[in-house]
């Protein structure tokens, strides 16, 4: 028969898995020796044996017997007992903390018999009728469902008729006739009695836990959160201890360190002759931690003792409840505990100082996500004014601007707006585009909205509930503020927060740091930043580069700690000035007319691509040769359609505009994404990449002469098949075959399903490889990210069809298996190829550490996503183990 | 030591791969005992050895000669002798027939002395001298590459000197003095000498046989027939006997069963006094073979009885070139004779019903491409004016109508059109889906039109040089015959002829004699295909079902063999007179609204369904649930927009087009491709699949209380991941529940990458699988079919880059992979899952070849293709080694 019950003593923080978080952190403090009051846990075994049968496991019952006569003998009162009760709490505590999701029974025990010895024992009839109170609402509402609003009514009725204000001012005799009415409540409500016996009491409590474990609020919280659903809670009862005994009595919270900057010290709340759930529920207003060294010395230097303990025992900050009662310290639970970004990167660096930890276990404990955080550009709310809303934060950053409230505006408005909707749908598009942040009264973080801001990467704020949007007034009213179209606002994508007004932006100090090259910094942050990036370089295998088109950018992710570029798209360079010059090469009725268009571009690349390996002198500039459709150089057929027709109903010359049209009907595609592109195009275009190849091969040449040490390589996109590579090769060799160079590698972006599964033969004509996961998963989803982000994907999300967007973070079960497919026929095929990525997922943290597994060189990222990368690429080395370690904090 | 020279008495059929086809089979009828002139075969391995290093391998020239002196002592002449000189013929011969790509020299052996003893051997001074000319100008070219043009202008020269019209009208003098000036240019080109050392010539001749291997003609010859680079030739070498020795002396080629329609009986061509290049050279008139009879009986007898054994013996027809010299009959060659593809039907039948082969090997003799030459319409040629042009027939049909120069007038002129252009760019595109028929004077089986029109289905033949098109006068010319624009032309893309005038095109009796059900016909053709029809039916494993979405279709698939449907497509149900309803649906701005236009689709749905299930009654019937994206069903975006804009700016009321336009703009989708269609459609517009799912329900009961068998599937398209098969099933489910029948299978396409790598996850909600391999191939490749086929793919096929549009033949190498790994992760989680393919592959040969190996249950293609794939799939069943034996007939 299997154990279902183990005693706070007899077990350890290791047995998380069995006796939840709570439970096992309750053992972990009494086998150190910390004064817990006695108590045991029932496993998460026995709750997914009730939840398969509906029943109590067999033994169950017996078991708790048992332990509850240990509790009896360790706290000297008995159950029951009609002259020295013992009183239980009963509190959920899964695996994994999912706040306000379980259920929690406290003063169990107490029935019209024990109430009266409770008050002899304590001396204080008015606490003892309270403590029964609360029991009837508690156990009413989480074993019978009874609605607590009734029980509030009753009370509020009772304070009615008491002429008082506050429950505290109940007189013995107002609780004892509230107990009456609360009984016949619960009596109306459930068909029975009140139970007498405290072993009912006891048994319906626990079996009231693990049934909650289903509730749609539980499931939702996990669904969200990515908690299995076949955990199960296990359910903690434990000896009740008071701090409501008078003013010798309290309870309160603390911190090993301030959760919010990192820093040691002492940081809590304390609230005298309170409990815990007083604290919870903000009822009175508490007091700092440090007050308690002048209330109750003994008792403060106590906890000082145990906290710095509990530290130097779980090696990390924690969190702790305990509860004074009448001068005795109970400590109530512990936990490490929850912090901002900034405090986990201080708090791991100073541990780290500290010799508690070794500086893999620091990189382990803080996130690329917490990162992030700290690298998006805030709001100086040094003097800021209150937010006038808080909503979901769905996309991070900081935006301010004039209110829109519909697309259009939002399009027709000069200057930023912020785009405020009920909720978005794929209608907003354009207006999404314009905005520089989105605002949204309704939906969390997998509404339209969110998705598409994140695709994006704009600032968005959703389901700000708060917000009551007028279309008539064209205004929102918000909390009693009204906000008029055209007024400015500032949301505040990390937190969710949204002001009145125009907010200073403040770039990150993290990102000034790293920018600037410095190694150490006055702030705490920076230096413990720089610190664990530093372990994260000295430890990753994968080497960071950045996607970068232009020397500005190639700078900046210089600065940033980028080992290269690698991916420098060309396609940027045919834009702007050049445009006349690329429509005339486009539309060249000749070959002498193209030839002649391309020779005028060719030095303008010449000196593009000079510059970027001017700025990554010494370091590889991957350079993607043309890759988007012709015809994206060109006007759109509906908008030429709609001028030229216009004109032509005028009887007007329809200009140059017709012959324009004719090109762009003839090179019109239906799926543009999967037409004429990429190395089709390089092998269709006469001239075109001889002309990119000759203008990367000068430059490098005249960077040579200039002295540099210019890292040029040559990457060939949207390949499907191995001889469309060797044809290209053959045509870039025969370019570079004309200049004396040291040798530029050749390689082919794996982007089609096609080239991941033939990679063996593409290796034999590429020296790289390097991912294009954005096309990869558009086509082997065939899924077009334009057209999908907008339409059903958020729909998918929200329905959990999907349980994230395959552009965020790599889709391991199909576009993974293509991309280690890849790998192995790669290396096999060419055992010295090199292996990169540069789609998007390059600077995602969870992508990253599937690209470290699969064994690839590099990934390229954005600029400002190097660091991020970095300290991705040094948790994704440090393997499985340590690498999550940091991600329930 | 490598043995690299086989005696003809040493070699055998068997040993083609080594000794080429020609030598294996000079050997085979050596070993027959047949009258072929003594001779030996050098090896392809010698040809290898010979193309690695370019030097002869080591002990060839010993092993040549040792093989020289057995020829010499067979002929009782040498090589080389003063007095008896034998003469040899060297003749490539690789292991598949390479017509007209390799090189041959006759009369080896003929110098300044051994031409005399020539004449003297056979009396005819004449023919030692023009024997002698020959040589050298076959040597000269052959091996030292001179100038053909210059010899032949030599002797145009000597006979206007000697004042005669023909060759054979030169006198010996006039010869003597044609070599002296032969051997002057010989020398005058290469300068050296015409060798005088028989031995030379022979070596040298061998030597420039294996070099022809690489030839640019032999290598693009190679490419097209998709014959391997790396076999070369073998040589052989045989004692010359001569057909031109006088009137008792001459040569021919013979079928033993008529190659046009398989009967049996004497067919074939003899010339009197004539070497075997006479013939080939078409420089004299042949008589029929029959006339032998009369001119050489004995010889006419024997050969009959060899034509006989042979036939016997290889158990085909046999086509042979024979030479007579002085009443002696001399085999020089035979081999499996070409024929058409209806004399193949009749040979395989007949050779059956002989007991010469089983019906296995019978099956194994056609081919599915011959049986759909059969079945394509053909023009009536009974009373047919000759052909005004050929060129090369690229995409079978019969196609009359007027003759259109450019896409233009393709697009504005009524009634059918032939578009007739020097060849085609995609600019032709709309003109090429406007017309009947294309017809080009350049380009070949790869040029953009071949493809293209293949693409399409559409006749079109391709490369009439002889077509000389005059845009200024809208005419085009040929061989003097003037065609105006407007002029009625008839092409036949099955021949390649070009016809004036409008042709009556017939139905094929094959076809009639399949949609009648007959099984039994006066026309032997027909009989054949029944026949072997009937075999493959009885063998083979995979069922053939067709794509059909209406009734008449579904009927027509039925009496052509089909098991079934196994794509009916309810897209075409949303046309024509419901796309008013099908607008209001899309339109729909309320639940309500789109909700009452659904109802109104319901009834007009089950009547589809209901006679399309009638017509396939105990069939199953796979429908397929609404894929392609709403958009595709109203007007396109630069249509509408210039539609308004005309208005517009006309100052009218822009109608209702305006709304219309606004719609459109919204739905409008960068690549609809990998958009929001199939699936995601479904799960995204409520009602929609519960529409027609409750209309497939309803057909079925209806069906059924008729009294009928209806076998209903319903189909998921566009499945990217499992949970959304899971969600669409439920939905299909929910409605079906609402039903009292007999269980409906529901399965899922397998057209997205995604879902062929998920494939385990997926079957676990669903029943069957259907490869769409038109959509997996589009995206596994990235190659939008609509967008690649008229662009760049005609120029990939023409510079090798593929060998083949994807589209037409399945990609084993990466779609097939795919569809591998589905099958296998299908079956291991679902052991009963159903598997078919739906898309066009699914008519397509080597693609069906492919799907038997790949284990599925099933293809699915157009009802006019299953007779083929029905043949196709029975002899994929007889396994590789006799499913290949017809393919190079």
């Amino acid at each position: 028969m299997n154990r279902y019950v183990f005693d706070f003593a007899d077990g350890s923080r290791d047995m998380a898995d069995l006796l939840g978080g709570k439970g096992a952190n309750l053992a972990e403090m009494t086998r150190l020796g910390l004064p817990v009051p006695a108590g045991f846990t029932i496993t998460t075994e026995a709750c997914r044996a009730f939840l398969a049968t509906q029943e109590l496991p067999e033994g169950l019952v017996e078991e708790i017997d048992d332990h509850l006569r240990r509790v009896e003998q360790a706290m000297g009162r008995r159950f029951g007992d009609p002259t020295n009760p013992l009183l239980l709490s009963v509190r959920s505590g899964a695996r994994f903390s999912m706040p306000g999701m379980m259920e929690t029974v406290l003063n169990i025990g107490l029935t019209d018999v024990t109430v009266g010895a409770l008050a002899a024992a304590t001396g204080d009839d008015r606490f003892a009728w309270d403590s029964y109170r609360r029991l009837i609402q508690m156990y009413g509402r989480t074993v019978r469902s009874v609605p607590s609003d009734v029980f509030e009514a009753a009370l509020t009725e009772a304070k009615r008729a008491a002429g008082v204000g506050l429950d505290t001012e109940l007189g013995v005799g107002d609780l004892r006739a509230l107990v009456a009415r609360y009984r016949q409540i619960y009596a109306q409500h459930t068909g029975e009695e009140f139970p007498q016996d405290p072993h009912v009491q006891l048994i319906e409590s626990v079996r009231a836990v693990f049934a909650s474990w289903n509730t749609t609020r539980a499931r939702v919280y996990r669904r969200q959160e990515g908690i299995p659903e076949d955990l199960g809670t296990a359910v903690n009862v434990m000896a009740m201890v008071f701090g409501n005994l008078g003013p010798d009595s309290g309870t309160g919270v603390a911190f090993t360190r301030d959760p919010a900057t990192g820093e040691r010290g002492c940081y809590g709340d304390y609230l005298s002759n309170a409990q815990g759930e007083d604290v919870v529920a903000g009822i009175r207003n508490a007091v700092p931690l440090q007050r308690l060294r002048d209330i109750d010395p003994a008792s403060f230097d106590a906890l000082m003792t145990y906290m710095s303990t509990l530290e130097r025992h779980y090696r990390d900050m924690c969190d702790i409840e305990f509860t004074i009662e009448r001068g005795t310290l109970w400590m109530l639970q512990t936990r490490i505990g929850k912090r901002t970004p900034a405090a986990a990167f201080v708090i791991a660096a100073s541990l780290l100082d500290e010799g508690l930890i070794d500086a893999d276990e620091a990189l382990a404990r803080v996130t690329p996500e917490q990162l992030a955080q700290l690298m998006f550009p805030r709001f100086d709310l040094s003097a800021a004014p209150a937010p006038i809303a808080t909503g979901v934060a769905a996309s991070p950053g900081a935006a301010t601007g004039a209110v829109v409230l519909d697309s259009r505006r939002a399009v027709e408005t000069p200057g930023p707006v912020v785009l405020v909707r009920r909720e978005t749908s794929p209608d907003d598009l354009p207006g999404m585009i314009a905005a520089a942040g989105i605002l949204t009264s309704h939906g969390g973080k997998t509404s339209h909205a969110a998705v598409v801001a994140r695709g994006m990467g704009k600032t968005c704020v959703c389901g700000a509930d708060a917000i009551d949007i007028d279309e008539k007034s064209r205004t929102f009213s918000v909390n009693g503020v009204v906000v008029a179209e055209g007024d400015v606002i500032s949301i505040d994508g990390s937190t969710g927060h949204v002001y009145l007004g125009r907010l200073p932006i403040a770039q990150s100090p993290v990102v000034e740091a790293l920018q600037s090259g410095v190694s150490t910094s006055d702030n705490p942050v920076v230096t413990a930043v720089l610190r664990l990036l530093a372990h994260a370089d000295a430890v990753r295998r994968l080497g960071v580069r950045a996607n970068a088109d232009t020397p500005a950018d190639a700078a900046r992710a210089r600065s940033l700690g980028a080992a290269g570029i690698g991916l420098c798209r060309t396609e940027h360079m045919f834009l702007g000035d050049r445009r006349q010059l690329v429509e005339r090469m486009i539309l060249a009725a000749t070959d002498e007319k193209r030839e002649a268009a391309l020779a005028e571009l060719l030095p303008l690349q010449r000196a593009d691509f000079e510059e970027i390996l001017a700025a990554m002198d010494g370091r590889p500039v991957t350079i993607r040769l043309l890759d988007p459709p012709l015809h994206e150089f060109l006007p759109s057929l509906a908008e030429l359609t709609g001028t030229v027709a216009r004109r032509e109903a005028l009887g007007e010359d329809p200009g140059p505009e017709a012959a324009l049209l004719e090109a762009v009907r003839h090179m019109h595609e239906e799926n543009p994404m999967l037409g004429l592109r990429g190395v089709r195009l390089g092998l269709a275009v006469p001239g075109l990449y001889a002309m990119q190849v000759r203008a990367i091969a000068e430059a490098t040449l005249a960077r040579i002469r200039a002295g540099g040490d210019p890292r040029p390589e040559i990457m060939v996109p949207l390949v499907a098949d191995a001889k469309e590579m060797e044809a290209a090769r053959a045509e870039i060799e025969e370019v570079l075959a004309g200049f004396d160079l040291p040798p530029i590698p050749i390689g082919s972006m794996i982007e089609t399903p096609r080239a991941a599964l033939t990679a063996g033969a593409v290796a034999r004509f590429a020296e790289f490889f390097s991912f294009g996961t954005n096309d990869l998963t558009q086509m082997t989803w065939g899924f077009s990210r334009d057209d999908v982000e907008g339409t059903f994907l958020p729909g998918y999300l929200q329905r959990g069809i999907l349980p994230g967007s395959p552009f965020e973070s790599i889709d391991r079960d199909g576009v993974g298996t293509l991309v280690t497919t890849a790998v192995q026929q790669g290396r096999a095929s060419r055992p010295t190829l090199g292996l990169g990525v540069c789609g998007e997922h390059g600077g995602d943290p969870a992508s990253i550490s599937f690209f470290h597994e699969a064994g690839l060189d590099y990934v390229s990222c954005s600029p400002l996503r190097i660091p991020i990368a970095r300290l991705a690429a040094g948790r994704a080395a440090l393997g499985a183990r340590l690498a999550t370690s940091a991600d329930s904090r």
